[in-house]
């Protein structure tokens, strides 16, 4: 029997959808490493009776172990400490310790701010220092500090902004009160496919295949998920069922070996920046609708510097032809969504960048834009390396938001393919 | 006594983060528009004996509704249209003439995927039309149906992509059911002000002014938050309050003029595309650690292409140069980060694209790269307009994601001073 958490995002601006919540999915993946069972996540406002009432829930769904987010910043609305000592049973206590200790940081934070107002930093500095009573403390990451404390279930109480979250749960799974609440639990393993280019209800038909084959799959926890034009299959098992799960692989490998691009769960991103490491070659982009994203997403990965040669962002039909050397007879003969302009695009990207693989996107991501011809959504793309080169005329779903991100995906498995075969 | 509303998220996907929920803060705001007080959203796994917890949790919290979302594909796993049917006390039925129109959708949809295994198509389709007896149907955006069913509390049952489930909740307010179950909700009005480039602490510190100066903000209902380097003041407050509200944002618009910015919940994005289209001002981008990203965001906007020129994703030291027109001495002597190149990076940007704004950035997004003296987060920033210019190094927090999004944030304020200090 494993140990169950729940998890509480509080704040109204997580609940209404002003701050997308990080916190619930980052910590989900956190106790599922750890074996423990993540049954629920409550976000709630910053209305104390609706926290207690969450509190009160997961207590009685028997959860061993209850983590919150967010509010223990210096405001007035942040009350998650004083609503956790009362659940608890504690009563809530200055620490006066801990106060001189978040003194000393926001000491040395304000000196940036040299007008700021004194009274209002000590106020704060107070509330943050007050914890139930008998709380393991987690020292501050930023200002605010965290704590855990009780049993059946324990609370571990964190900070909202992700950066001050993560490093303090890593000091929260280290305390008395945390390795009581959890102990026992197994850990579980986890395997991750990932396929593009096919539809979800081919992934049901080969789960109804694997299991009609003999694959004992309800042995596994799957869970197929379609985004960004790409299926993941997440599956997590005891280790006693790997085997089992090296079935259901060897099925998935079988029946899709086109689409299967990552078992190991890498990204399309980490495989792009691996192929092009391995070998040795640079890339550049010049991209139309897509913006700048083919070109921001290839450089979201550290180290990128060493492959990307550059991007063209060439919005205009006049930047198509002065910056990417687009041949203007090409625009006005094909319209300047079309392959021809596509592949002038990769080759000009390559051109003025001096990169081996030039990649050109042009499409009309709406909502204005499309005809009968081109509608909305029709995206052109062309990848192009020494001697191979891959074009593609593509039509994606969706509003102007999605066909920009599809287009992003597609470039991206376009780039792994080309230097796949070019070997 | 207004109308209480919950939101259950469902799916592992959703609970574990392999995708982000985007339909509980979208379902929030809709709540709220309506004058409904949306109180609770619980994210659950795909096993139903969570989602029956928190759809019992939110009827014992008294809500006079409940929202779903997720649950309804064609898979074994998508199980809530049972579940709630379980909950409702209704007999799950086979709705025959909602299953003849899924197979029309189904028919158009599959032509494009010729080898698709018909059987499988079927058996999704069937379990697709299984409902609640008595239920409200509302028809399907993709494949898919929703329905609202019960009373004290009603439950609006919506499917997980957010393409699918926002027509469909336009559909799902008019019945019958909804109606019932809201009646007598009185709208709110909803306030919002944003502002740039000062500590949170200080918007504390102005909520304890204005009270002390007689506003009666606690009829408000204030949230702030910081994302993105911007602090959001969101309230929301009964009609009767106006006076209150008014009193309020004088306060901080007195104490904050030179940080606030927007106070109609108007973004950055929309007020710098605003001043562009405003003054016919067209405006290009040479940007290196952000990679894109200044682009990608101008270019977010709909209609953009009238005005943003293109860019140039100048990564390497080559491109700086021959793309756009850096003194190579300029990179010898301050090194690629500094304001000497941002400057000129914001004049070849201009230059190369004929552009009436030029903006260039550069920077050290890490975790590489950064030295004692210009430390990972340092970033240059040069904003160019005939006759203007405004330079700035900041040294921003955070990892690379981090450093990355608020350099794009910084970026676009400072084309906003510079248009707007241009008259």
């Amino acid at each position: 029997m494993s140990a169950r958490a729940g998890v509480v995002v509080t704040g109204t601006e997580v609940l209404t959808g002003i701050i997308a919540d990080r916190n619930g999915p980052w910590l989900s993946e956190r106790l599922r490493d750890r074996g423990i069972d993540h049954a629920h996540t409550a976000i709630v406002g910053d209305r104390p009776e609706d926290l207690r009432a969450a509190l009160d829930f997961l207590a009685a769904q028997g959860m061993d172990l209850i983590v919150t987010s967010g509010g223990l910043g210096p405001t007035e609305d942040d009350l998650t400490a004083r609503i956790v000592a009362e659940f608890a049973g504690r009563p809530f206590v200055l620490d006066a310790a801990l106060e001189g200790r978040i003194a000393a940081i926001l000491e040395r934070l304000t000196r940036r701010w040299p007008d700021v107002d004194q009274e209002a930093i000590r106020a704060g500095n107070r509330k943050q220092a007050m914890v139930p009573e008998g709380a393991e403390i987690l020292e501050p990451v930023g200002t605010a500090p965290g704590f855990v404390v009780g049993s059946a279930p324990a609370v571990v109480v964190l900070p909202g902004p992700p950066r001050e979250l993560q490093p303090m749960w890593e000091a929260a799974v280290r305390t008395e009160t945390f390795r009581a609440a959890v102990a026992g639990a197994t850990e579980y393993r986890t395997g991750m496919m990932r396929l593009f280019g096919i539809p979800e209800s081919e992934i049901a038909e080969t789960l109804r295949v694997a299991r009609a084959g003999g694959v004992a799959i309800d042995e596994l926890e799957i869970t197929t998920c379609l985004r960004r034009g790409e299926i993941e299959i997440a599956t997590r098992y005891e280790p006693a069922h790997a085997a089992v799960y090296d079935a259901f692989a060897a099925v998935v490998r079988e029946r899709h070996a086109d689409t299967l691009f990552s078992e190991d769960g890498s990204t399309i991103d980490q495989q792009v920046a691996a192929l092009l490491r391995d070998r040795a070659a640079t890339i550049a982009v010049a991209e139309s609708c897509t913006g700048g994203m083919v070109a921001g997403r290839l450089t979201d990965v550290a180290g990128s510097s060493a492959y990307v040669r550059g991007g063209l962002v060439v919005y205009s039909n006049e930047a198509k032809v002065e910056l990417a050397g687009v041949d203007p007879a090409l625009i006005e003969r094909f319209g300047a969504v079309s392959t021809e302009v596509a592949e002038a695009l990769a080759d000009g990207a390559r051109a003025r960048l001096g990169a081996d693989v030039g990649v050109g996107v042009t499409g009309i991501a709406g909502p204005g834009g499309g005809t009968g011809d081109k509608p909305v959504g029709t995206v052109c793309f062309s990848v192009a390396l020494d001697g191979a080169r891959m074009t593609r005329r593509v039509q994606l779903p969706g509003g102007r938001a999605d066909v920009r991100d599809r287009s992003t995906a597609v470039a991206l498995h376009m780039v792994r393919r080309v230097l796949l075969e070019a070997g």
